[in-house]
């Protein structure tokens, strides 16, 4: 079938908007009508070209909603009509991964995902009869696409497909990280590096774990008044001080934090979120993707004296199982989503939304198709 | 009173037996007469100049077993005639820290100690009318030290004291960052670097905590039989294999560790410790003490993807309230103290200990006043 897409046709160039054909779900597999999708820092890190595993051709976008269409052979957990959420990090419930109740990083798909491919190793997208790749096992940049059963959520018809695509990545990202990775607990103090669209997902999961104390951290001190209202208690902006913020911080809270969120992907800042925790039990988790090559560096006394160092990818939420309630937990109110959507605008302008995201002028453009 | 004691008078020199003079103990003080005491590699890291915080002159030794002389003014959880185990990592059951329940990282003579010093800023230790300075609140290597009340535990008198001295450092260091730091369970893979004291203790613990797979690392292969008889499954020299360590050993557990162990302070085996984790759940911990100004590490994306990065200072354990039950637990065999005991010497030949170590034949002297 025929299919408007914004395709990437190489590194650093605009998408280019497109018929694209789409070939019929396989075995395993399900196509979905896309309604909706944010544009993710994700998504214009790999347009950027400074991905090392960026693929081109290709459709990009992974923060998306839609409907299912058709269903391959084999199928059984969705069907066509079911409102769905496509998952860049699948959930199979058989591998040793999904059966450790230790993580979320399923490995099901990942070795073709990674390769822009469908797990039979090939691609559903064409364009004038070339192959065009996929992208996170997602590609919600196109009206139609397709991906495995074991990549989407199924979710309330009810629900509003402008808002809880941002649950697809950024705002599950940075609640999870808070529920699922940190485990933070009524009064604890928190800070947060970045307030982006996951930093101020990290705040809102702080504010409803009841942390005591949250301290918003950027560069930009047009954030803070959006920080504060989703409940920072606190804003500091690095540049307002001659000493490391990890040192400001430190005094501030008379020791450090209980934990502390990276959300930019910047590993000096990695550094900094680490060394403002707490000497005996502060944590660290990072959650911002960082170049190519880039290594966080510490002294190791700081983890001897009981600082820990983790990371998180998407939230460590299990997207089948624990996504529908956090739509459910949307629609009720307890996940506040109207705020990341600053701008709403159709596929053929998606290049501006890119380019807002660039002057730090959105939270999340949410492309409507 | 007087005091025969190994000074060290300056870095890079070798101990000089000497007799000092001992003050009496001050409020909140306790005088022990030491009657064992092991030497471990932290002793020589100072004296060899290497240690940024060393003080000299100083009287050196943290891993000690004695008996309670006198106590000072307010003393009330000890008394003359009470075994005890000097504590480098004090527990005043009083501070934040103690208070956290998270950490055994007590504040209360943390400054003090820092400096040579007993917490009221001044030394007991003086040779020909000059000060010398204390060492980790313990200062073994005298055979009569002043310790802080909340740096001495007090332990079954009935215990081997050449063997228990070890629980003041190596053993409970090893032991307790497998069972409190990690919490390794049954049926976990473990790999630990470094085979010398510390590592021999990881491995006892992870035995004790019934791991499935326990895997020794280490570039000198004499060291490999010790470590099987304490229960390593597997041992691997990484001077045998062309990859890096951490390729190797994720390729002989597919897919890597549950649990790693840093036991060296070396910071590149601290890197391939941490990338050995398993994804998704893998933690690395780190025991060894890294030379002045080194650092630790690694691409963000190893944390991203699950794996944790963790340190443990005496094991994480809180010498008063859970030492005295180590101690216990040797007696009873749970906990194998005799095969760490390589040799013993008495106090005018502590330098040779330091040689035995420095020539890789010791797990440890035990010195015997």
């Amino acid at each position: 079938m025929k299919s408007r897409a914004a395709v990437a046709f190489g590194p650093g160039k605009p998408l280019e908007i497109v018929e694209l054909d789409v070939a019929p779900p396989k075995a395993g597999e399900v196509l979905v009508r896309i309604t909706h999708t944010g544009v993710c820092h994700t998504d214009a890190f790999t347009l950027s070209g400074d991905d090392p595993e960026g693929i081109f051709p290709a459709v990009l976008g992974h923060e998306g909603a839609g409907v299912v269409v058709e269903v391959g052979e084999g199928v059984t957990s969705v069907a066509p009509g079911d409102h769905v959420i496509p998952l860049y990090t699948a959930e199979c419930r058989k591998c040793k991964f999904c059966l450790s109740g230790k993580t979320n990083l399923c490995s099901s798909v990942r070795a073709t995902q990674g390769k822009g491919l469908m797990p039979d190793g090939t691609t559903r997208f064409s364009y004038q009869g070339k192959p065009i790749h996929h992208y996170m096992g997602c590609s919600t940049f196109s009206e139609y696409t397709v991906v495995a059963e074991v990549s989407v959520a199924k979710i309330n018809p009810e629900a509003n497909p402008q808002q809880v695509c941002l649950l697809g990545c950024g705002v599950t990202t940075g609640i999870g990280a808070v529920h699922k990775t940190a485990k933070v607990k009524a009064g604890d103090t928190v800070a947060v590096f970045g307030l982006g669209g996951i930093g101020l997902a990290v705040i809102q999961g702080a504010r409803q774990a009841k942390a005591g104390r949250i301290i918003g951290v950027d560069t930009n001190p047009t954030k803070f008044d959006l920080a504060r209202s989703m409940g920072a208690t606190d804003t500091v902006n690095p540049k307002d001080h001659a000493k490391p913020i990890q040192e400001v911080i430190v005094e501030l809270t008379d020791g450090g934090v209980d934990f502390s969120f990276e959300c930019i992907g910047n590993v000096d800042v990695m550094r900094a979120a680490l060394e403002c925790c707490h000497k005996g039990w502060g944590e660290s988790i990072i959650i911002g993707v960082a170049g190519a090559g880039q290594e966080i560096r510490t002294r190791p006394f700081q983890l001897v004296t009981g600082r820990v160092w983790r990371g998180s990818a998407f939230g460590g939420v299990k997207g089948r199982t624990e996504l529908p309630a956090m739509v459910e937990a949307s629609m009720k109110g307890e996940i506040e989503l109207a705020p990341f959507v600053t701008h709403a605008l159709p596929l053929d302008k998606i290049n501006e939304a890119f380019d807002l995201m660039h002057e730090g002028k959105s939270i999340r453009t949410v492309i409507q198709y």
